[in-house]
């Protein structure tokens, strides 16, 4: 039977350039539905349900253009939160789950979409079985985004497709700019992923379609050597004068150290602190020392995840289509799940479909060996096979006065 | 009379995303001029000239179509250098210039286009001043690039207004992906300028477009203050929680150090101007401890300057005009000057004009008093205003592949 009420959607964890085009589908799904009157927005995630502040965003979004400006405007446009619920045998805890459940009451929710990474299927999971034998009823849906790609049970996340379509396209502006030299020269790129390389696997993306690349990729996937680096960079200098290397900041030593942590050994800051830098920037200090060329280092940082101006066309689509394909299954009576993407075989294409989140959820999907080569220093063909559709096509960015234009969902 | 030869271009320098506009306009107007049949390019500037390591732009470029992807390309395609003409008075330099003369006319060449910053107009005074009494008529010209935009006698430089508009797009990014948390943090992006502050007071261009901007702008024409920085943080962390600050790597202190010194070694390039990079780090550290909220660092690092993929389409059109202007200058008889830009009143629109180098090379062009606000801490409106019309407009970026197309020219 149709469950009809209202439905609210909320973000957390940390910002992606389309985790709002996800917000988007759940909105145009919503209001393509006769089962569901109202969408509201959550502020703020759980946070913006346990503390009522909500917004209609059926009104927000009356001009679908809007939707459209939403959908290519970067972050998480009802903030996010990195709160989790307790356990449910938590004493202190029910206080929580029963005061979400009196906000569900009193707007007359019966609809629920978290989009997040693995805290948020946390989050559904275990809402999902606290409701199970209370009166009221509700469906629960997670929709994953999550630069880091490292979400088990989907092909790939959305999100991730932008990440790596912006590493790729700076790794390329990269190269062409430290060619201008002649002079030999090391450039360390330092990219986001502590447990998981696939950012920095996506750096190699421009093997294949710019005809030049980083020189050396690492990843956490394997144990890195300091020997095997110097060794490394030192035959990639013979072959031409200026090398770049790809490093993710999770790599660690064969001691289960992060590379990143030696920094702190010796240098200090002005005020005496201990200088805490990234990994890019000790293995710049490490190359320096032990090869003595010049060499810099590059820390993508936050734009990676955020740069909107140069999503990934089929992301930001896959990541309306995930959307909308939530709220169908959940007003089909699926509660519980998570939405994955099923990649065809063939042409490229993603079915999607709802997942069992007990087995995704708490659990990280590595790059696997068949993506990286022998040598623990590259991607092969077969990595970069699997990445190249996620970054293909170009968004219709909207532009005002000669920046992108973003949405702001007035609170 | 009409001088008749051939023509070479080089580039010298830092890369830009402008330079090979600049490049192509050169080409175009070789091309389009009677009096040059063959334009070469020179492989790493006035390197490739010494070493006669030169390609034949006429060839490479019989295809339009390329021009316009070689524009669209960063970097320097022809490749870079950094090296400076020895003085005329020089014993063992005078064999350097007898070199170069041997060059032109072993190729017959009487037209020299240098694209490059200050030291390439260095360059184009001497080599103009010595060859002033040589038996080879022959006319030199500097077109500049720079994305600092602190060369004196032109209105801005190209390149300048692709990596303001990088900087102003980035800016807005972060600001959205700060944002989306609600606990005090403090973000500190440190963006390049050794000496002027253009590229930071760019940053400050989305408090008109956006209606977002970043809280605090700090550029090397103020000394800085860390006590008057900590009550500026501190007042704009009681205003809303994600404060994000501006800040020139080319800050200093009242007695002259640079903030960024104290995570440097003091290392110096050919020219003795001292390395810098850890302005922004420094910062982050002094914050932590000082206030001890939540503080992170972004450094836009080189990506600011060969980001094509965003160029200003202001900027790029621009520099193909400024390429071409120079042949036509050189053609009708001038020699030994900049072409400079001269901004129009009223609608946004730039003459080119040429400019005595003599008045232009080795100065070095400031934020004005009127740009910066009374507590050295923000750009005017006045500011934002010079700077909004060189970040208009949107390039058509030729994509294969999912990834921007760059142009390669063949070694």
């Amino acid at each position: 039977m149709l469950l009809k009420g209202n439905a609210i959607v909320g973000q957390s964890g940390g910002p992606t350039a389309a985790i709002n085009a996800t917000l988007s589908g759940v909105i145009r799904g919503a209001m393509a539905s006769d089962a569901i009157p109202t969408i509201y927005g959550a502020f703020n995630g759980v946070e913006g349900m346990l503390a009522d502040t909500i917004c209609n965003l059926s009104e927000v979004f009356a001009n679908e253009a809007d939707l459209r400006v939403l959908e290519a405007t970067p972050a998480a446009a009802l903030g996010s939160c990195r709160r989790k619920l307790p356990k449910l045998d938590d004493a202190e805890g029910a206080v929580i789950y029963e005061q979400l459940l009196t906000f569900f009451k009193k707007h007359d929710i019966r609809y629920f979409f978290y989009i997040g990474g693995n805290d948020s299927m946390d989050t559904v999971a275990k809402l999902t079985a606290w409701l199970a034998d209370k009166d009221w009823e509700m469906r629960v849906m997670g929709v994953p985004k999550t630069i880091d790609n490292d979400l088990v049970g989907t092909d790939h996340t959305p999100g991730f497709g932008s990440a790596a379509k912006y590493i790729a396209a700076s790794m390329q502006e990269i190269i062409r700019d430290t060619a201008v030299y002649t002079m030999k020269a090391v450039t360390i790129v330092e990219i986001m992923g502590r447990d998981a390389g696939w950012l920095t696997a996506s750096a190699a993306l421009t093997r294949k379609v710019c005809g030049v690349a980083p020189d050396l990729v690492y990843l956490p996937e394997r144990v890195f050597d300091y020997d095997r680096f110097y060794a490394d960079v030192r035959a990639a200098l013979e072959v031409h004068p200026n090398v770049v290397v790809a490093v993710s900041e999770g790599i660690k030593l064969a001691d289960g150290h992060y590379v990143g942590e030696g920094s702190q050994s010796g240098a200090v800051d002005v005020f005496g602190h201990r200088y805490l830098s990234g990994t890019g920037k000790t293995l710049e200090m490490a190359v320096k020392a032990e090869i003595g060329c010049k060499v810099r280092s590059v820390e993508l940082n936050i734009l990676q995840r955020c740069a909107s101006h140069i999503a990934s066309g089929a992301d930001i689509s896959e990541s309306v289509r995930v959307g909308r394909a939530a709220v169908e299954n959940a007003v089909g009576g699926l509660s519980g799940k998570m939405m994955c993407f099923i990649r065809r075989e063939g042409d490229y294409y993603v079915d999607i479909q709802p997942g069992d989140i007990a087995k995704i959820a708490n659990m990280i999907r590595e790059v696997p060996d068949e993506f990286i080569n022998a040598e623990g220093n590259n991607i092969t063909d077969a990595g970069i096979d699997y990445l190249l559709p996620l970054i293909q096509g170009e968004c219709d960015i909207p532009y005002e006065n000669g920046l992108p234009k973003h949405f702001v969902i007035p609170r």
